[in-house]
């Protein structure tokens, strides 16, 4: 007997037919003897009704309200599929953020799960009852539902696993697991079995859009086994309650994966913009008067890569910004340039990042070699380079995009089995 | 300066214009320097999505579940209120039965407000807060939220007004008060400016739709002045924020009602069925054993009406349900054939119910030999009588409806300012 959590996503719980689908996955994990809470988000396109509501009521609209608002979309579902599950004769019962409690701090729309005391969900396991909780929301200290912001669910999803000690947290998507790569531009994609939490992280902020960033950070941090799979498949068929080895991609500690490959994936995340600025005083300081006027504008500053002038008073500075932000950081820098201090100012849009990852990187050397080798045989130009330790990012001209991702999967083994 | 609880429907809160034009109504009696708290309902059609979801889910659902999703509906649009009214810059947040909280009792999908405390509403006001609260729903012991059943947030609105001692409760409804008469019917029907609570609780039970009874109840008890009035109106037209004299109708004790006419209005009901049982054993019980087992099924009996046979042994028994329970009572009434005894049963359908209501009645005779006369006078037959102090009520063929309900206006002076 395991103690399990299961997160079914807004796909996963579109309509009834689809929630009775869900029921069925939970019924077959409760049928094997495991204890089983669930977390549930919106029907899918819900909280985008609720979200639109609300900004016509009014665009400056309070972070409060609209956590009222917007939460009620998971607590329509929880219900749903509470009266589901019963109806097949599981003993479930549906609970809100406010009645465990899940306590939350007081940063409306965008809270972070504070506390959850696990004797609330650890009595309802004593009962034999499956707790269905409404995902993404939580009570903070005002008293008052706080949302986690977008894609929370998989955030309680997990936060709940760590505080129940559970064995695994499944969460349930529209995608049967992590690949390789993105299967819809390279067909050779493979399904990963096991993934570092470091890996996942980075796919995940990189665009692999299967979880969300927080939660991977926090089954990092509370190492929560989590498990990456799809709701939409038979849940009776052969192997979907295989305990030991199910279908999808397990989010592990490192330590868990026996053979570590060198490379795990390719990420790539499109629509990035390089602004460089010309000829800057290469003074103490001058950084910090570039980036925090962005960073105050709420703009995702990435890739900074600055070059040091022939005769070192002068540098220029090479960074990316999501392109839907151009216009703004462009309008930012330029109010600032008699402080800073620039000649000029250049920008080009449609530009992409594609990255390899892989926790066996920091320890092998010549890795980044191979691919910088691969996209020049390509006729691929490299615009900016910036690595980690276990990732190299590399932005490139969006139009080979795919080109790009196809090269490093294969120069890297990734399509072979 | 007064203490005002004002009200507002599923029609008047349909979409944001709506809810925006609700908010104007809100803002011109905050800016009057009156002291408000709102009550709202679901948009209108929400509640019953839910509930089709709730069904579909499951047939037999557990009302806890129905609660938990059905109340959803009023929770959004009380988050929407403040969200309006903040963007017109009225100090607002909204409020949920369990924050407040609205104690209920433990039946679920149909509970009755038990206790509201109502220092928590005090303190808002002391704040100068407008509190938005969602109607029809409270807090049960069992710590999750209770629906009051259908049309509950006119109950949720006359308790919270009994609560903080309000000066009035305005109901916001898609019709500008109590009439005579329904206007579609006899466009002669005259607006009431006033109505005690006994002759609006026989109207609204006998069909007049614009408040739910149990909330004509609860103000009758609690001595809570309930006005009548349309949201639809221009919030901000001549005399609509007069507080002594606002257009509505103003539900009250009778004693505020000094001209007391002896009939106020005409009410009635299509769609009853008749049920007669000849030739019943006449001996103690037999009315126990007809209606006992048509109470445990549910089944709303009224109109009874018993007839002694010429040798006394025998009774005709007749009694009136609604035409959708006559299947369900005919068969109710077959089983226990042997029981009761009785050598037939009749049913006819297409019955209707017009009603006289009149506080004044009490103190005139006469006044149902009036009613008696003027329907002969039309050839309306009458098929079966019931009186109570200030009420008769007369069952005849539906196809009369309309006329009898005119001649009645009529004959008591209804239709004369």
């Amino acid at each position: 007997m395991a103690r399990i959590v299961m997160k079914f996503g807004g796909t996963s719980v579109a309509d009834i037919n689809r929630i009775r689908n869900v029921a069925r996955h939970v019924k077959r994990e409760v049928d094997a003897g495991h204890e089983v809470a669930v977390v549930v988000s919106a029907m899918s396109g819900k909280t985008n009704e609720l979200v639109a509501w609300c900004r016509e009521a009014s665009p400056m609209h309070d972070a409060r309200e609209y956590d009222a608002v917007v939460a009620s979309g998971e607590q329509v579902t929880a219900g749903l599929l509470a009266i589901t599950l019963q109806g097949m004769g599981v003993h479930a019962r549906s609970w809100q953020g406010w009645q465990i409690p899940i306590k939350t701090d007081n940063a409306h729309g965008a809270a972070r799960i504070q506390e959850i005391d696990g004797s609330f969900l650890a009595k309802r396991f004593g009962e034999g009852q499956v707790a269905v909780i409404a995902g993404f929301q939580g009570l903070a200290p005002d008293n008052r539902i706080a949302t986690l912001g977008r894609g929370g669910s998989d955030t309680s999803a997990v936060a709940i696993a760590a505080a129940v000690k559970a064995d695994r947290c499944d969460i349930y998507t529209d995608v049967d697991g992590v690949y390789t790569t993105d299967p819809r531009i390279e067909p050779k994609a493979r399904r990963l079995a096991k993934i570092s939490f470091e890996e996942m992280l980075e796919m995940a902020s990189l665009g692999a859009k299967v979880l969300q960033v927080r939660s991977v950070e926090l089954a990092m941090v509370h190492k929560v086994r989590t498990f990456v799979r799809s709701s939409f498949e038979d849940p009776d068929a052969p192997g979907m309650g295989d305990f030991e080895n199910p279908p999808g991609t397990l989010i592990c500690d490192e330590d868990e994966i026996l053979e570590q490959q060198v490379v795990t994936g390719i990420a790539y995340a499109k629509d990035e913009a390089q602004i460089s600025l010309r000829r800057v005083a290469d003074r103490p300081g001058v950084a910090a008067g570039i980036f925090g006027p962005l960073a105050e504008a709420n703009i995702n500053v990435d890739m900074i890569v600055q070059n040091i002038s022939e005769d070192g008073s002068r540098t220029d500075m090479t960074f990316t910004v999501p392109s839907a932000d151009v216009a703004k950081a462009v309008a930012v820098l330029e109010k600032n340039k008699d402080q800073v201090g620039f000649d000029a100012l250049q920008h080009d849009e449609g530009m992409a990042k594609v990255s390899v990852i892989g926790i066996g990187m920091r320890s092998h050397a010549g890795v980044a070699a191979i691919a910088f080798k691969a996209l020049a045989d390509r006729g691929i130009n490299i615009r900016a380079i910036t690595t980690s330790e276990i990732k190299i990012s590399i932005l490139i001209d969006a139009a080979y995009t795919e080109l790009a991702v196809r090269t490093l999967h294969s120069v890297y083994g990734l399509d072979k089995q």
